[in-house]
This record gives C-alpha cells, structure tokens and sequence, in this order.
C-alpha cells in the first residue's frame, strides 16, 4: 500500500487531478477536519466505492470556529490520520494552510438560509457560514464528481446539499450513515474530550433517542415525548442545546408534506459539546 | 453562419459542453444582460481570441436589482441579440429563465467585501451581492477555462476578480477595455434611455474625466481636481453619486504602495444612471 500523495496548495492539487480528470476518471472527495475515526473511515470507504481516485482533504476551518470554541484545541494528528489513509489505499490529500485557503486580503463570503435556520445556528450563529464557504473552496478547488459528508452533521450535510444546488457546483453530494460505538454513542473527533465518567453518561444520548423514536412511532405525541426526554437527559447531566424533530428534507418544521422526520440534539457534557440526530 | 445552439437549461447547457471538454477544447463566457451592442461585441471578439468555443449567457439578474430600479424596463431582445451573436460566430448561448436560476427552495448567497466597499456600494447597497452570486452561477454552470468582462463595469470586475480568487473558481478572469461612441461616451444598455439632449450632454462625462486625468498627470493637487470637476459635471446638468480617485487594483484609497490609479465616476442625468472609469 502507498501512502497518500499530499498536496498543500491549490495548485499542486488541481495539477495532479488534472489528468486522471482528461482521462475520464471519476473522483470522489471526503472533506474532513482530521483527527480521523471510523467515522471518517466509513466515508473513505463509500468514496472508493464511488469513483476511481479517492481526495481526502484535512482542514480544521477556522472560520467556522467562534472565538470562544475549541479551534486551537481540536485535536490534530496529521501523520496518524496518513497511516490510516494509506491503509485504505487513498491516493491524494489535500492539506493547505489557513494561509493558503484564506490569503491575505480575502474578502468573500457564502451564506445559506433554509436548511441553517435554527439549531446549531441558535447556539453558533456563523457556523454554517464558514461551513459552506470552505466546503465551496474545497470542492472548487477538487472539482470532484462526488462528495462524502456524514449525516452525522445532518444539519451540514443539508446545509451543504443546498448550496451546491443553488451555487451549480458540479457535485454530487452523498450522505452516509453515522458509525456508531458498540454501545451506540456516535463516533465523533470530540468524543476524546470526554472524562472516563462522562464517557459512560453520554451512552444515554443515543438511547435516548432511541426511545423517542420508539414513542414516536407508536403515535405519541410529539410535544410531551419531546418534553420528556429532554428531563431525562437533563437528570442524568446533560446540558441541553436543543432536542427537536423536524422535517428530514427541509429541517424547517414537520408538516402534511413531510416525507420523513428526524429528530435531531445538541447538547454539553461538562465541557464538550454533542450533537447526534436518528431518522424516525 | 450558423446560430448559436441556445440552451435554457444549466443541465442541457453542461451536456453540450462536455464532450468538447473532454476533448481538450478551452471554453471562454461572456456574461451579459442582453440588450447587446458593440461593447459586448468586443467582449465576444476578445473570448473568440482566447478560445475554441465561445459562451455567451443572456440574464438580466433580479437579484442585482434593487426594488425601485430598472428590472422591469431593462432592455430586453433575444432575437436582436442572437442575430448578432450569430454574426460573430458564437457556438453558444445560455439563456435561463429567472425560475431555473433561482428555483422554490433557493436560499444561498455569495458577498464579497475588498473592492466592494463604497462607489457603488454606497447608492446600491446589495448590487454586488446579486452580481457575485449570478457569476459564480453562471461560471459554476458553464466552466470555462476563461471569462471576459468589460471594465466599462470596473468596481464589478475587481469584485468578480477577488470571487473568482477566494472561492477557487477555476476560471481566469480577463478585463476588456470599455468601447466607446465617436463622441467618447461608453457604450451601456443604459444609453437607449437618454433624450437626444440628454445624449448631447452625456459626452461632457468622458470629457470631464479626460480632462481630471491631464490634470493629475500634470501634478496638480487630487482633491482640488476632483472638486473643480465635480462642479463642472453639476453645472452641465449632472446629479453626481461620486466622483473618486482610488487604487487600481485594491480599489482601496491611494497609498504610496498603489501601483496604478483609477477614477471611477457615477452620475444621474434626469432618470439615467450613467458610470464610467479610467486609468490615470
């Protein structure tokens, strides 16, 4: 197995794709922030079921960091997360500086309402601002056939099928399902934050869920279920941000339209942040 | 001469450009709003110069619009416009419907700050807002290995420069010189607008600027200059947006790193909004 030719400019990396891109191959990008996990492994893998050439790119934005959130903190280990590319046989990685995906004098920004309103943006308000103009640039500058996001961010992932609609980047955008640990809860770079005790509370998340799905199904309804597992989570030390059910297309609110719902969380854990989200 | 295929649709517009991508063949666009004459003419000529295939989209962008202006009254004739295209060889013409463009659901926008700033900005506050969106969808749709725009629209081709740049749109971005009438007057859609006295007034605009530039040239003190001639332009019958001396490049204030210096002007004459620029 070959390690992963790295790219650090825009330029190496479009001079590279270049001919596999004359020759007709397709190719398949994973946007990620490093710190890799079987999460991010799972991504790669559907990439290679997708197209002939795999591009991870490893980017911790800092212009979806707020001043006070985790930017200098979050965990970044670049040669761990090659062994584990080589090992799935990626052929390239895009890793640019902040320098070089935000040279001086960059002036431009992209917007997206519909999908961003509420949830993450009631607690992070620029989030998706600075989620959807990095994963412009990096696509822009991969020009990929396809793209792999996890649903573990759905609101991203939504976030960002949108704008690639409205902005007519030639992309197609899939979503893969959240990899779990064995007991349930998501995997996640920020799960690492997590003190031994914290880490044994924060399996109610997912059962939680769980079981709100389960209610739900059974026709219950939705205001008291929701109430209620809110309390629980609060009784056993979560922090909650949000816990709400929404429409799995659109994430505005459940209608006579709605096709499918999703029921979707944020919430704290001491000092780390969680987010998970199951479709009903 | 053949007609320009014309496509209505970003789909069917991508699927007559692939092959001759594939094969090689370098694509340029021409953006325009329609109502074409010889100064998008040039613009065509100049993209015929740069490439195999020749792109010219026909749009007149709401989005650029501001309510109480002149979407509505905007010239519009596409079969004036395609003969003329024809005339010049284009191969094709992209003319979407407003509703292909921004369809139900449509919630993204592009801003760009830099050279935006001020000038227009300050009469039209979200003008370039809808510009940068409408070009980074119509390159995202089209693709071209190179765009060319008129510096008669001089802040709009700084601000599309810094888009194309800070997003990573893989097209290069080339300014034409803006053509003139006999009489010096740039040529704009806008001029239909003016009564014959009007018209006769107009060129005192190119002249005044012509005259500002002899005097700066010459040493004399800017703000003096700018003055007088604002003056000038008010006594011939001129409501004056602005009248400003800026950076070339930046479009920021002179300084003493600026390399190269533009005045850019913007005037009422009854109900026509006229602007024009040149180097000093």
């Amino acid at each position: 197995m070959a390690a992963p030719d790295v790219y650090r400019t825009i330029g190496d990396l479009r001079a590279a794709l270049k001919p596999a891109r004359m020759a007709g191959e397709r190719i398949a990008m994973v946007p990620t922030m490093g710190a890799l996990h079987d999460g991010h492994l799972s991504l790669v893998e559907r990439a290679r079921d997708e197209a002939d050439r795999v591009v991870v790119s490893i980017f911790v934005n800092p212009t979806q960091f707020a001043p006070h959130e985790d930017f200098d903190a979050y965990p970044r280990n670049e040669d761990r997360d090659l062994e584990q590319l080589k090992a799935l046989s990626v052929e390239a990685a895009f890793i640019p500086s902040v320098r070089e995906m935000y040279p001086h004098g960059f002036a431009t920004g992209v917007t997206v309402g519909g999908p961003s309103e509420g949830l993450e943006s009631a607690f992070r308000p620029h989030f998706f601002d600075g989620v959807a103009l990095v994963v412009t640039k990096l696509l822009l500058a991969a020009m990929p056939d396809v793209a792999i996001f996890g649903e573990k961010d759905y609101q991203q992932l939504c976030v960002v099928r949108r704008m690639v609609r409205d902005l007519n980047v030639p992309t197609e955008i899939i979503g893969a399902p959240t990899v779990r640990e064995s007991d349930g809860l998501a995997m996640s770079s920020r799960n690492v934050y997590l003190s031994p005790d914290e880490r044994k509370t924060a399996t109610s998340l997912p059962a939680t869920l769980r079981e709100v799905i389960e209610r739900l199904e059974r026709g219950d309804d939705a205001h008291d279920v929701l109430s209620q597992a809110r309390r629980t989570l609060e009784d056993v030390g979560f922090k909650v941000d949000y816990l709400e059910l929404r429409d799995g297309e659109t994430l505005g609110p459940v209608t006579e339209d709605t096709q499918s719902r999703r029921i979707l969380v944020a919430v704290w854990l001491g000092r780390t942040r969680l987010i998970d989200n199951m479709a009903v």
